[in-house]
């Protein structure tokens, strides 16, 4: 077999930084572990605007349809803000997600029992929660057509998007969702807005009908998202696994999230269709953004970025007992106390830097 | 001067015996402080459908447009729940709010002392919050054309949904938030996703336009809705005025409303523009919604509709004293300890019924 290859993309903000101490975990994995891969590494977002004008080069895109996985920190900024919008770093990403078809997007938001108290909510609220979020990722209101910005010719404007799903695409994530059910809790909560728009109509008639036809044996229910935002915030642990669209998605696994206390370790995968050699498309990426206010400063978290190579170990390389391992260490790490200053009180004491953070997991494997 | 008129519509599910409630408070107010107002009643919603074979008919359209304001119990039910769209309870409150052009939706959410440890957040992150979301209601994906569910001849469906925001429409939700922030915090934070949306876009362009232009004074932020909800789960006490399109302020405002803990508390006033007496086109209703699980059992907390009444009584009346005083025989009640059933804790005695709250009300007054 062939050295699983992986292309990393740090991206922008403190995109680079948290990526170091992946490569840290991804030499480890191959020195102790025998687990090799084949690195590859290039520029998305802002990075790649500065230089070559565009967020994502064709060769960086071609690149990523040819390895096995793609690994990325994070992208945008404040230096970004006033390009036009088909320039800005988000476009990189954007277009990442749909060349390669990658529809479903997994967010588990999961409150790690020393994070507990460094929720805003309660506690018992929070304290155990797992659930997944399965947010669709290539369509909706983020691709549809048409879409702009068009004059009226009496001096105003009119801002156009399209949301958009067909059958297909709403019963392929739907599928994803069922199946991660089958392996946690067997129970799957579809979101849209059935009483205000058709799509939302379609989406659950399909989800129901997938459910129908192959996966009697979940249980399956629908909410409306403003009602599933709210029970989010009322009692979270009621969910197992949550599947939306690519907006709703965008929204709810967002506030999932900031609910677990523990936003700078919430690692995301987004997975497509199988390859040739079975495994699917896949990207890893952080939940958190490229928080520009502490960029370059070692003080960012890289457990994210740490937990989406060990989402990428199990979904992509089928190393399920070494995605454990990885997790565990983290887990571990935050036991002993060890933690970078987003996961601190106001006062308390002298934060881990980035590097820190990185060195203890690796101790701790 | 003219005797005011109310047109009130119970609805479905628990909005009649609220709205039951609701109307002892209005003889109140005629009977001891000479505030008489021209009653009439219809249906809406469910009811209306069951009556009629639709959820708003237009003679009750008509009658909407005719008075001075509208009070609106709640509609929906899973009676209804096999409708066909165009039949839908939905569609009633729906077309109330298109027709009579009720562009600008005020969502305050408050949190209420008494009620503060039942929220499921910590005491501190809620206590004392109080915010205003601003909720563009008569256009975006609610209403753009075209919209539907299409075969696409291949044995698929497509389902359709369109946003479409003009200049004239943002520009006069975002007035509409800049007055309010001036006589509150003088802090407005619009929400939109112009990194992945042009609507998003023109959007945050239009309000920084009437910002420059027109409400300099007010201090005006931007923020991507998916960290707006983030933010609201996080620190919510951080807002003053929030801003932001019809499907963003559908979840984000409901999430907000949980929040605080008080959710039967929560009302609601729908605004349009000047009638001919100066009044605005208004409609007031609880946040909540009908909850058919408890209704005709007299357990549904009437406050919120109550409340509704005083939003009533301060934007179409020009009674501001009068709602306020109505506001605090509210907070009086909840201080007094009287809880009906969503307002205590699993074993906290025997609860107070639908009519034992609104007496205690008018107790108050
Ligand atoms: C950066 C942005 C384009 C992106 C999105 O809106 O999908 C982000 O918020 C996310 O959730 O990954
Ligand atoms: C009942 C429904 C049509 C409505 C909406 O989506 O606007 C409700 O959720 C609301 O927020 O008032």
């Amino acid at each position: 077999m062939p050295t699983p290859s992986l292309l990393i993309l740090p991206g922008d903000g403190i995109g680079p930084e948290v990526m170091t101490e992946v490569r840290k975990v991804i030499d480890w994995f191959g020195a102790k572990r025998g687990l090799s891969f084949e690195v590859f590494e290039d520029l998305v977002g802002g990075a790649a605007y500065d230089a070559h004008g565009t967020p994502l080069t064709d060769e960086t895109m071609a690149k990523a349809q040819g390895v096995d996985a793609v690994l990325l920190g994070a992208v945008g900024g404040p230096a970004y803000d006033t390009l036009d919008f088909a320039v800005k770093p988000e476009r990189g990403l954007l277009r990442l997600r749909k060349e390669m078809d990658l529809f479903a997007n997994l967010r588990p938001a999961q409150c790690f029992d020393a994070l507990a108290d460094f929720s805003s909510l309660k506690r018992d609220v929070v304290a155990g929660l797992d659930i997944m979020i399965v947010r669709e990722l290539t369509s909706g209101i983020y691709f549809g057509e048409p879409r702009g910005i068009i004059d009226d010719n009496e001096g105003g404007r009119v801002g156009v998007n399209t949301q958009r799903y067909t059958t297909d695409e709403i019963r392929r994530v739907a599928r994803a969702a069922f199946e991660l059910a089958k392996k946690r809790g067997n129970r799957v909560c579809s979101m849209e807005k059935a009483n205000v728009m058709e799509s939302g109509i379609l989406w659950r008639e399909e989800v129901q009908w997938v459910h129908d036809n192959e996966y009697p044996e979940v249980e399956l229910s629908h909410m409306y998202a403003d009602a599933g935002a709210m029970q989010l915030v009322r009692a979270p642990k009621q969910f197992d696994v949550i599947v939306t669209d690519n907006l709703f998605g965008d929204l709810l696994s967002d506030a999932a999230a900031m609910l677990t206390g523990s936003l700078g370790m919430l690692p995301s995968a987004s997975l497509g269709a199988p390859m040739e050699n079975g495994r699917p498309k896949a990207l890893y990426e952080p939940v958190h953004g490229s928080a520009p206010d502490i960029a370059g400063q070692g003080k960012a978290n890289p457990s994210a970025c740490i937990l989406s190579f060990a989402m990428a170990l199990r979904y992509s390389f089928d190393r399920g007992d070494e995605a454990t391992r990885l997790e565990r260490a983290v887990e571990t790490v935050l036991a002993q106390g060890v933690r970078t200053a987003d996961l601190m009180q106001a006062e308390g004491g002298s934060p881990a830097s980035t590097s820190d953070m990185g060195d203890a997991v690796i101790a701790a494997l």
